[in-house]
């Protein structure tokens, strides 16, 4: 039994209204990576870098228990690189540069130990080559979510859709649930989406929290109203390795379980954005996880007498 | 003891994506006012109209238990008017036209036997009209809400800031709290407008739902995810009356009955939606009303382990 995550390692140079970083560690299994190990001890990542990757970093994987076999190291080769700069608003941004590096011919190898696969989350990747894991994996995982963006409906359509068919649960932000299906309204909009694979979308809305939608039933997840966000990056990341990483613990797939695990992935990605990059995430407490989630519940709950 | 609505009585004409409409029935006061209605049957309203405006309507509002005791019909004068037309993303509209007519003057008259209020909700308007109806009450009532827009923070910021001292609960949508505060961010925006005068801020955020701040806490509600919004004219005003009728009915002020009033004035919101105008908040049951707040429970509603 295990938890594989597949997705970017990579570095990132973010420039947020509250300061800049030089290249720090970031990259979409990095941040699933890392918040799923705080729920689930049998999380493993495949991922592709450079031999510019520190050393210490991948021993900061181990220290969380992340299996790093799958996490290929191109000799010669430089790591994927993102810069980016964030508006006043923190919700949009500009890519200032993509290098692609190892990233441009990834393969993804899947160690043999992690054939007990039963919990597969594909973060944001090429859709060819998240689907070349779904396939390499020779039994197939009890739950598999798949995360993309709009940037894969632009170029490549027919692979995502290809590879739509093969998951669970799909994660994606409401502008692209709006492209996606082609309606404005996100009601219909998720009913379209059911129909191309997906048994569950999770629609993320930033500061306005997420909509699961899936066996006839709908939950909205609140957001925790912050102050100050420092750095948006990896917040959909986070999100979606603590969903999963909270499920692969529970070990049961159903609606309510899920609602639980979108509670707990929004207490991670609430984390992930009060510091900038991964440092807010590798440090955390049960103590600080489980009091962030009654933050939630206070937030959320309502009694009304029958 | 009774709730006393002051807002507008008037005539809307209005054009959406699903159809348009000739000269209705609106107002703030109208939409609160039945909203108010179908959670306490001592709801009486403040307004002016002109002789124009239809005698049914009025037989309406009876029908409703309003009292409209302090509704002044000008002889010889128009009702106010307006016009608008919603974009494609129903977020956002067009004024065509606005006659203001009787409002232009309006001087709101409060009956003797609305001396009773113990609670008042000042509808969108004038701050100094909404001022002279509170000075106009020999005894402070209980709770105070006051709805306010955009338009009052650009033309009469200075009156806007004196009523704001003296009311209890403000309702304002997100853009509004910021404009209104200088803070992008909603947590500072809430605890800003905080020190203005109210105890409690509402923030009404449309299709994500709404924020209530106060008392050190904050509650976040869900919108009901809807497939088609007919006509959003007046669901803010619906979403007030729901939420002050259903306050008037408990009858104490907390953050926990402010909660429950919040989801029935969401829920009753909901309804104004479905149809033109105030068609649909018109013919509602008891029935129907439980059900829509029991959509409201099943979409916010999770259990975590303790």
């Amino acid at each position: 039994m295990s938890l594989v995550v597949i997705g970017t390692v990579a570095f990132d140079a973010i420039e947020t209204p509250f300061g800049k970083t030089d290249k720090i560690v970031g990259g979409a299994a990095t941040y699933a990576g890392l918040a799923a190990s705080y729920f689930y001890d049998k999380t493993k990542i495949v991922a592709v870098v450079g031999d510019d990757f520190p050393k210490e970093e991948i021993e900061d994987f181990h220290n969380h228990r992340i299996d790093t076999e799958g996490l290929q190291i191109k000799q010669g080769e430089k790591s994927f690189f993102w810069s980016g700069k964030y508006h006043n608003d923190m919700n949009s941004r500009d890519t200032l540069v993509t290098e692609l590096n190892v990233l441009a011919d990834f393969d993804p190898i899947i160690p043999e130990n992690y054939q007990d696969c039963e919990f597969l989350m594909l973060g944001n990747l090429t859709p060819q080559v998240q689907q070349t894991v779904i396939k390499r994996l020779k039994n197939r995982p009890k739950l598999i979510v798949m995360d993309t963006m709009n940037f894969w409906m632009d170029i490549a359509l027919d692979d995502l859709l290809e590879t739509l068919k093969m998951v669970d649960v799909l994660t994606i932000n409401d502008a692209e649930a709006r492209q996606l299906s082609g309606e404005h309204s996100l009601v219909k909009a998720a009913n379209k989406i059911l129909t191309m694979g997906p048994k569950y979308l999770i629609i993320k809305k930033g500061e306005h929290g997420a909509l699961l939608f899936g066996e006839g039933q709908i939950f909205s997840a609140p957001a925790l109203p912050l102050a100050d966000v420092f750095d948006p990056t990896g917040a959909g990341d986070s999100f979606a390795g603590g969903f999963i990483g909270y499920l692969a613990q529970v070990g049961t797939v159903n609606f309510n379980n899920m609602k639980n695990a979108i509670i707990f992935g929004s207490a991670l990605a609430s984390f992930c954005v009060e510091k900038f990059g991964t440092e807010r995430l590798k440090n955390l407490s049960a103590e600080e996880i489980n009091n962030r989630v009654q933050q939630f519940v206070n937030l959320a709950q309502f009694t009304i007498a029958g």
